[in-house]
């Protein structure tokens, strides 16, 4: 008689006020745990026993406490009561900690080991751009750095306040839709706005605006439901489908910002010829600049009777790589998801997801696609609806070209439900000491799998390790690489040295430090490394136009104030 | 009898060192002369009679000789020649005229009344980078100025020397193709190649590079015979292909600058995430930051069996623009070249290429089209076979839904064939006294129609002016509006009332200042109106950090030091 072993997964709304309620992933109520058939994979892999699966540990459930006194004044805080109201300046212990931390691995851990620093002193909720920029004002009268928060999904650090002072909390009420103009195909939002909110505006615009259409903002990153457009911008994010929709920049028509040195509002132009694209300083400038107050966004017809899925599986990395970038360069339209993972990553999305994973094993080993190097490829393809015939069609002329073996839309269909779930599963993981990270970069395509081939391997020279990688993004010229790493926590130290080391790999593999994540002050160490003094200094000649003293975010983002001594 | 009177066009190669071989349009053995039926409307709305196309009048026959002395003195020309050698360091009068100006209706006039002025001290050809590193760090010890002089068709006094120095010839030696790279689809160039050399080269790459495809830039100005990459790329132009292609800024994917504060190499990245965008702080900057010294480009598979054609002729301006707004907004893919003629240029339009007008007229009339009224639209599609099938297909099914009627691929062709020749007659033209000149614009399609009604207008209020226009680069969000206009030459302040004038209509539609040509120092004075005063900041700061001399291109361009009473 066979035994079966479940762990006791945390499944309860987090504690009120608790560590845990601030480093949970997503809605309180929601969980998706790691099912059976991935948990074997892990455990078999990380060496890992049903032992370790039985008791919890560090998992946060106690009330916030932290010892850091507030160090702005009675006078000053009264002035920030006077702009925003009193009940809009927070300085409790909860609120400052719950702001100080975005959903980085290193913040989920610091949050259970009770580690708070780089707090803000207070937590400000402005409710209009006038306010915005009378506490710009204010601070910047008094020296008091001020870091934006928007979704709080950052996963480079992006929220922390090394230098304290005030967090704008940009969420409670920043998050109107100003505008939609159909004609434009166009949406004018606040930055504090969520993705479903606005998408959900946008499905619904017949209905709400009396448009013509419904549509669809087009931009889907993983952490879709809890990211802001706010975070989209100024991190130059890119969503799930951009293959189609292209990455935020190229989806931000104009922009507001509110900056120490006046307000910068970019023309609303299709494209223009007028210099320097301001537009294109401002997005991924991630608050020390200034601050995103409004934006107007492309937006794009609904047309959910036309998405097209498939799947496929390829048999090697190599034969995959190659097929998609034929794909990418045959010039008859994109895909819209498109989503190839390697080896690795194909066989644990199998056993995850495949219900009976035997028997998908048995047919893949009898058509000659071998597990451990076979490929998964899945996607979606948005637009008119002969347009994706098309495009489906041709994706399925160049996969068999290259001997890939369709495996229907379902796989993509069952991704697709899941795919804005799978971050609930790290805080399952960490309760039982597993971390699970991500990294990600771009390349062109000739060295792509070089720099796949030194970050896996980098990360695999750790014993008990799992480092799987995907490519999400892709583009005629090249394509990102997205790595997902396991390993058994043992000590903040111990993690960051892995994730050092793979970082490092991927600097000096020729990729770029990020493709959609963004820098924050987790990667601003090796930031000057990869773009070369000279182009650094550009940015610290606008920081310093901007933000003369200093005020916007500072600590270290974008490398533009890190000691030299912290540079890799 | 009837007698036909034809304009004696002047129709040999200019003299050398004559001013007409400075501002003749490219070839110096090539016209283009207007056809009797072009030549009959001009005459007829300019109320001109065929005395006035007896005399030609300041045709530039002249041997150049100029009486500004060079300002530099011996022993800095001397430093120049012994890092280019003296064969490349230029001071007699004739090189010094014809690299001051560039091809602005301005600069045919001056040229044409023996007007010198802002032009350079010298001409300086560099053989390599390295030698304009050096050049770069000997002028800005001296203070001396440095404007470079790529294919020299700036439309904007691009190219002009308002406070002497060096004009620093790239279309000599930095012309060559470095890289082509068939994995990746990129050629990486120097800045002086122009237009025609990449293109070739790119079209026989199999031969040239056995490479397994051959390849095309994608990008095609009007000027592309003697337009330069360089130029394509400082002055964020854009080619007639560019619906499907993209902008030039799409088109960069890495670029190398030289600037007094060091060296700009952007990553060869497909996207990004690692903070702002310096590849488009570069784009467009009009050589005020530095200058260009090589450039990665994106380029494509040539499949010229693929294109298809297609023009139709729509009732109505308000209809066109309606229909191309669908075409733009459905999402079944671009077309490449799409141009819409508004009613003025589509009677122009049909009578240059209709062999028999009158036959074209009566088919119309009768099909219930009328002349002044209708809008020619023509076009192609680029890319694979079916793409373009569905492209043209879809485009047609929109034509019609909008009552559009099919004129067949025959217009269209017979566009493209002459689609780099139209320069050639604004030399004709003011040999006798007429000028014909371009100013063009970008704005959403909530304003195109405003734009165009008030550009237009505002041309028309003179007496004895042509206004036409056309939509040449389309967007789901907008497009462009491109603006031809024919005034009988009445001197060159007259002129520049004329152009002011739409300048400042332009700017006060809300449309963009330039969508392709650029700034330089003929739109300068709006720029600030336009783009308001804290974003000219964050240029005079970008500026202070890579050129703190005000060494490169001085004196005006992007209204980086115009004084305030230039400001419009």
């Amino acid at each position: 008689m066979s035994y079966k072993f479940y762990p006791d997964w945390y499944n309860n709304p987090p504690p009120a006020r608790s560590y845990r309620s601030i480093f949970k992933w997503g809605s309180p109520s929601v969980f998706k745990h790691p099912n059976e058939r991935l948990l074997k994979v892990i455990k078999d892999r990380l060496g890992m026993k049903d032992e370790d699966f039985k008791h919890k540990k560090n998992t946060g459930d106690e009330t916030v406490k932290i010892d850091f006194p507030v160090k702005l004044n009675k006078i000053f805080l009264k002035k920030l009561e006077d702009i925003v109201g009193s009940e809009n300046v927070l300085t409790d212990d909860y609120s400052r900690l719950k702001f100080a931390y975005g959903k980085t691995m290193l913040d989920l851990m610091r949050l259970r080991l009770k580690i708070a620093e780089n707090i803000p002193d207070a937590v400000v909720s402005p409710r209009c751009k006038d306010e915005i920029k009378k506490i710009i004002e204010l601070c910047d009268k008094n020296l008091v750095p001020i870091t934006v928060y928007s979704g709080g999904s950052s996963v480079t650090r992006g929220v922390e306040c090394p230098k304290g002072g005030i967090s704008l909390n940009m969420q409670k009420y920043m998050k109107r839709i100003l505008k939609i103009n159909p004609v434009n195909q166009t949406v004018t939002v606040q930055p504090g706005i969520s993705g479903p909110e606005l998408e959900k505006a946008l499905n619904n615009a017949q209905n709400l605006f009396s448009t013509k259409y419904n549509y669809t903002c087009g931009h889907f990153p993983q952490s879709f439901e809890y990211s802001t457009v706010g975070g989209w911008i100024t991190t130059r994010g890119a969503g799930q489908n951009s293959t189609y929709y292209g990455k935020i920049e190229n989806l931000v028509l104009s922009q507001e910002y509110l900056t120490p040195a006046g307000e910068i509002r970019t023309g609303e132009y299709p494209a223009h010829a007028m210099g320097p694209d301001l537009n294109q300083v401002m997005i991924g400038s991630e608050g020390v600049f200034g601050i995103l107050v409004s934006a107007t966004l492309k937006i794009f017809r609904l047309i959910p009777h036309s998405t097209r899925r498939f799947s496929f599986i390829f048999k090697s990395w190599q034969n995959a790589i190659d097929a998609t970038r034929e794909i990418m360069q045959a010039q008859f339209g994109f895909p819209s998801i498109f989503r190839l993972s390697d080896p690795e990553e194909t066989e644990i999305a199998l056993r995850m997801y495949g219900a009976d994973f035997r028997i998908i094993q048995t047919f893949l080993r009898v058509k000659g696609y071998k597990l451990g190097e076979s490929c998964l490829l899945i996607g979606t393809c948005d637009g008119d609806d002969d347009f994706t015939k098309l495009v489906s069609g041709k994706i399925s002329e160049i996969a068999s070209d290259y001997k890939a073996m369709s495996l229907s839309g379902l796989v993509a269909k069952a991704w697709e439900k899941s795919r804005f779930k799978d971050p609930y599963m790290r805080d399952d993981f960490l309760d039982f000491g597993i971390i699970v990270d991500t990294l990600e970069c771009s390349a062109c395509w000739d060295r792509i799998e070089h720099v796949w081939k030194r970050v896996t391997e980098t990360c695999k020279k750790y014993p008990r390790t799992i480092c799987m990688a995907h490519i999400s993004h892709f583009y005629p010229q090249g394509a990102n690489l997205y790595f997902t790493f396991f390993t058994k926590e043992d000590g903040i130290k111990e993690y960051l040295q892995i994730q050092n080391d793979m970082i490092g790999a991927i600097r000096q593999s020729g990729a770029s430090l990020s493709h959609h994540h963004g820098i924050g002050k987790m990667i601003a160490p090796w930031f000057e490394g990869a773009v070369g003094k000279e182009h650094l200094d550009v940015l610290k000649a606008l920081k310093k136009h901007f933000d003369p003293n200093n005020i916007m975010n500072p600590g270290g983002t974008l490398a533009l104030d890190i000691p030299e001594t912290e540079k890799k």
